[in-house]
């Protein structure tokens, strides 16, 4: 499956922290961290873990410029 | 100020299309490509153009992960 | 690849509108319209048109609720 | 009052999760689930309970699509 | 109907600007201006325009805070 | 550095909420209450509490109107 989303990035999973609803993964994507806050049901769901090849995905729209 | 956005990507802008409404703003983070979409207004305020220095910010929730 | 969005409905186009840097997709998802506004390259790179089968995805973090 | 969003599901609540700060809401809509993470104050605010109708409401431009 | 959204602002439609497919609302809410990107075709559902009192949304997961 | 968020409201830190993952942050903003959720390694970050100054940043295309 293709997605729309225009930013795709590929990295590794460094850090899963699970609260009672949403869950936080850190993703090295290239030397860079990218933070995705999931429901945990989710982090659960995909049994996301320390190690595991992921991309993360991000609308266009959700992005804010700062110059 | 520092912003709460967990996402925080320094790079340089590529490419500017402006619509009636909206505007896409391409920008080069180390190499890969990340895109925002946001109003004209926006892009015209900060007067948005090619070799722009520019930080993309994301916040967490709008991130999701692929695995 | 598995998503970690928790909304993921099946459907098929019924219409896209193309602006110049957005582009509005009508998904028709077992009688009900589904709309999503995604960026022109998106709906132009996945060749979206009419009759296409498509998934529709949601991060839960953006769902409202009124009752 | 009308709303701008484009996309409205009506439908149940089959379960509300509250953590700390977060809640999620599960919906069924036509037989379908659709999972809202909202905050636990609105959860509360609105007195979210199994069985509850609801409208589930989300913006157009928080849609992706999957090809 | 009650809505979660947390953030509800009531003010006076100062501008509509149609694009092809998105518009953009300026709202005047005591003095301070709110601008939301909605459809066009939301925007001509709700018939928008100048002087109309709307209820600006916005939900608390979308806030970002700087310091 | 300039930000394209279209809605910036300044305000005074009210209350700080902290879950596992998440954070609920009440910010007044001339005598109204906005509320950001946003994660909880945010607001240790930038150590808000109350009575700080602070910025509320919300981009157009995440607000939805009410008529």
């Amino acid at each position: 499956m293709q997605l729309s989303a225009r930013n795709q990035f590929c990295g590794t999973v460094k850090d899963v922290k699970l609260g009672a609803v949403m869950a936080e993964v850190a993703v090295d994507i290239g030397g860079q961290e990218l933070v995705a806050a999931i429901t945990r049901a989710s982090a659960e769901r995909l049994q996301l873990q320390r190690g595991d090849q992921v991309t993360a995905l991000i609308k266009a729209t959700e992005v804010l410029i700062g110059k």
